[in-house]
């Protein structure tokens, strides 16, 4: 069994949406995982993670859209508000998606489906850095 | 330490939700995990995974009106609309929920509480055939 | 590699967020895990678990006020009305969170972010009798 674990920094330029699904597969193959599972985490309340469609970049333009009129930035009725207009919107957002992903590994690599990618999600509209950890867990390759 | 992993597949009827429980269960049956966890992974992204209450089918009645509300077919907003009005709230419907249900094994079973089943949430209102990978990771039986 | 798992009870005072990061943490501690995972799940459809901004209770308040719109208690709409007018309500706040938490561990702890903390979120008005599994799965301090 391999239990293999690597920080994995990004640096954001503000809210948008980020592919890190090389990264994430470069990661899984460094593990020498076989048949596994590889959990990405994110270390912060105002941003998240999502599995996305990857082809046609509008849907990432549509779900951003969605996402500023489901969680209003500055919404008068937050009280927390300190940081500015997009603090609290950010830590909701990140609340209705999620801060961890798992994924399954086969045959060395992460078994997304073909239109699936993998994406860090920042809701600050500054530019942020963003620590993930990367847990893979699994029957290495010689031991098949 | 046992790594199980095995494809599952399902033909929905178009939209709604399909209950898996069964189908897991077996599968962590066969995987002879006595303890550990058991991940389901849908490959798309526009489909998903809940566990929900599975008892009364009024719930799930109620779950497909409230996300209709929440994310309107067709909403005029959306320039992601090549495949239909369906396909971009799908997009958002998954992302509200989930891709992954990580679930724990304990007696070699999934120790789901007394009302809770897990479900593929088919998004898209045509049928579909949904590919599904299960892990089960954990201690076997006889390595207790 | 280790195995380990243990139920964790909470008894609620009904509907709000509850810490259980000092919890979680000695529970991986007793695994004498040192890298890996953890997962928290929670056996019901009407709780759910968050990571949340720990340090300003504010936050919370406001998570409070914009779920109470964002799922309306006692919405006409809802068939599934038996158990009062949460119950719904507290059904689809379960499904737009998570029942479930995959963390990772490091140096034997829970390796959140400084303002991460773990939160059981209780959605009846009344108090409940929570049970949760954790499991954890890893690499033990004497195997590194």
């Amino acid at each position: 069994m391999i239990v293999f674990q690597q920080q994995l920094v990004h640096e954001t330029r503000g809210r948008g949406t980020y592919d890190l699904t090389a990264k994430i597969d470069e990661l899984v193959g460094k593990s020498a995982v076989d048949v596994g599972q590889c959990t990405v985490f994110v270390q912060h309340t105002s941003a998240s993670l999502i599995l996305c469609e990857n082809a046609d970049p509008s849907v990432r333009a549509d779900l951003e859209r969605y996402f500023a009129d489901l969680v209003e930035d500055g919404d008068p009725h937050f009280t927390h508000r300190s940081e500015g207009p997009d603090d609290m919107a950010a830590h909701l957002r990140s609340i209705l998606t999620t801060n961890s992903l798992t994924l399954p590994v086969a045959d060395g690599r992460c078994a997304l489906g073909t239109w699936q990618g993998i994406y860090l999600w920042e809701h600050r509209t500054q530019h942020h850095r963003r620590r993930m950890i990367v847990t893979v867990i699994g029957r290495g390759r010689s031991e098949d």
